[in-house]
């Protein structure tokens, strides 16, 4: 089973992963966690490259070495993962690009899906956990931490796009993507994702 | 104007790329070499990656790594030098990706295309010399030199497929991809280059 969570930095998003991941190590459930880009040797490499402020990588540059990071964790990690029927949960996955790159940057969105589909090989998440919030929250909430990497210093028009992007695809695939409202208490969008999850792993287990 | 070398490793490519430059040098022409991967701060770390053997890349993640190394050297080193009028020389450039991973490798040609164009902005040489050599010929030059690194230790069917790659691309595209036979001797190769070149040039300069 693969899960993935999404959702605009500030989001609370990794708050959500870290209480999911705290929740199967108590139900006794193997794991594996992700995080993208990363993960393998190559795809740090990469994740430097992408933190690289003086690099000024061109959006194309930038959505290529985020499918390259993806197409080796796929194959080297996620795949032989699921062969031995682990939960794999990922902080980010194809979503990812298809709102930063494509929604948030204007990159050809057939393009990005065309992408995402060479570098997972036809993987898509069972479950998708989008953790919505509104702009004015995630600023703020960001404006509370350190801004410490490139993509975390893009302008608020940007992160609209994202959002906007992130609605539409769960619009598109209700199935997998459930939206949780990240203006919520942080323990009740947690047990909204349990619930959710449980559901579907009971359906799966029959 | 573009003009890029291509041809198997061992066809004596990179010496008829010098030989062109010192011509261009004592043409007193401006001109700008590249290579590929690299020839940007990121493109030399993904070449550095490429390079790694213990990395163990999947195909999928090696083409988009090039890719990447491509669209970041178009925009930021080789758009420039041709809106200056630079003569730009490319020690490979896409039909590498064609030739190496699509015919080589076996990825899908059309989307290395697609890939290609994404990563290019659709920019393609004016002039593309392909050195071709028969395997044999090739795999004994290249036993002479030390094997050191990952893409030159690759088996002879491989660059059986990639050398036939190359000559499809030439017969698909004869006004631009330009085949020379690579047994001939070096100055004669490189006195046909020159006429072929010079000829483009006046053409152009019309």
């Amino acid at each position: 089973m693969f899960i993935s969570f999404e959702g605009v930095d500030g989001s609370g998003k990794s708050t959500q992963v870290t209480l999911f991941i705290e929740y199967l190590k108590k139900m006794k459930k193997e794991f594996l966690l992700i995080r993208e880009p990363g993960g393998t040797k190559a795809g740090e490499d990469i994740r430097s490259i992408l933190l690289h402020l003086e690099y000024k990588l061109f959006p194309e540059t930038e959505l290529l070495l985020f499918m390259a990071s993806r197409s080796q964790i796929v194959r080297e990690i996620i795949m032989p993962a699921l062969k031995e029927d682990k939960i794999v949960v990922a902080d980010r996955f194809l979503d990812s690009s298809l709102a930063y790159q494509g929604f948030g940057r204007g990159l050809d969105i057939e393009m990005v899906r065309r992408l995402n589909n060479l570098a997972t090989g036809g993987l898509v998440p069972d479950l998708t956990f989008l953790i919505d919030v509104p702009l004015e929250e995630a600023a703020k909430r960001k404006q509370a931490q350190e801004k410490n990497d490139k993509i975390e210093m893009e302008s608020l028009d940007f992160f609209r796009r994202v959002r906007e992007g992130y609605l539409e695809i769960a619009k598109a695939e209700p199935e997998r993507v459930k939206v949780l409202n990240g203006l919520n208490d942080i323990e009740l969008i947690h047990s909204e994702i349990v619930k959710i999850f449980e559901v579907f792993f009971r359906k799966r287990a029959r």
